[in-house]
């Protein structure tokens, strides 16, 4: 059976009654307009191969994240979904079994709590789309791509 | 009182009921991985200025849109969360009582039940996330974008 997943709004309850969180649950952002210029949002540098950028809404967060070629990004998994969108370059995917090079103009939907690895196969800019935001990207726990 | 939202896993639990579901709520699809290269996504043509492509996942749908010079897209608003990242083109924008135009590398996120109106000052190519994913648009039950 899998683990029921956190609902996003039990980030706001819980940490209303004081409730320590778990780390994959991202305390939910107020419901406002954001304009947001990509150049304006922050250049986060994880490792020499791998820079990400965030804009992050209540219930979807979006991140720029641009690999250079060889990148590899360990096998993981998260309660959020995700959809990648290959904006320039190639990444190559082990997911449920497979192997899937996604390249530019294509993407990928990974359920959520499914491992998945990704190389990049050239420079590539990777638009990636979660349901809910990722705590792990947000609060910088993500210690899986800060090594190399 | 904002109206409460229907959260996406009660589509289907209403449907397993037998329950009619409000035309703003989708039918949940299933937690698979899907690879979609966008040039074997249905190019769909609401009007002569706009056209739009969908990947849906569970919780996230992800559509490109077409948009022609002078393409209007009249104010409307609907309980999901947008969150529109401009990769070609520009877009003028009417929303909570501002005018924003969105251009290439920009992004506006639109909280849900947020009344909203658009234009395109250029041909425009336009990338816009939602969450949960739009009935309407899965239903082809938007007329407010299939006149002139």
């Amino acid at each position: 059976m899998p683990k029921p997943r956190p609902k996003t709004g039990d980030a706001k309850r819980a940490q209303a009654r004081g409730v320590k969180l778990p780390a994959t649950v991202a305390r939910r952002a107020p419901a406002e307009l954001k304009y947001v210029p990509w150049n304006k949002v922050e250049l986060e540098e994880l490792n020499p191969l791998l820079q990400r950028q965030l804009v992050v809404g209540q219930d979807i967060m979006v991140a720029r994240v641009l690999l250079k070629k060889g990148c590899v990004v360990p096998e993981h998994s998260h309660p959020n979904e995700q959809l990648t969108y290959i904006l320039e370059g190639a990444l190559k995917f082990w997911v449920d079994g497979r192997e899937i090079v996604v390249r530019s103009g294509e993407t990928l939907a990974i359920p959520r709590n499914m491992p998945h690895k990704a190389e990049a196969l050239e420079d590539t800019v990777d638009l990636d789309v979660f349901h809910p935001p990722r705590a792990d990207w947000i609060n910088k726990t993500d210690q899986y791509l800060r090594k190399r």
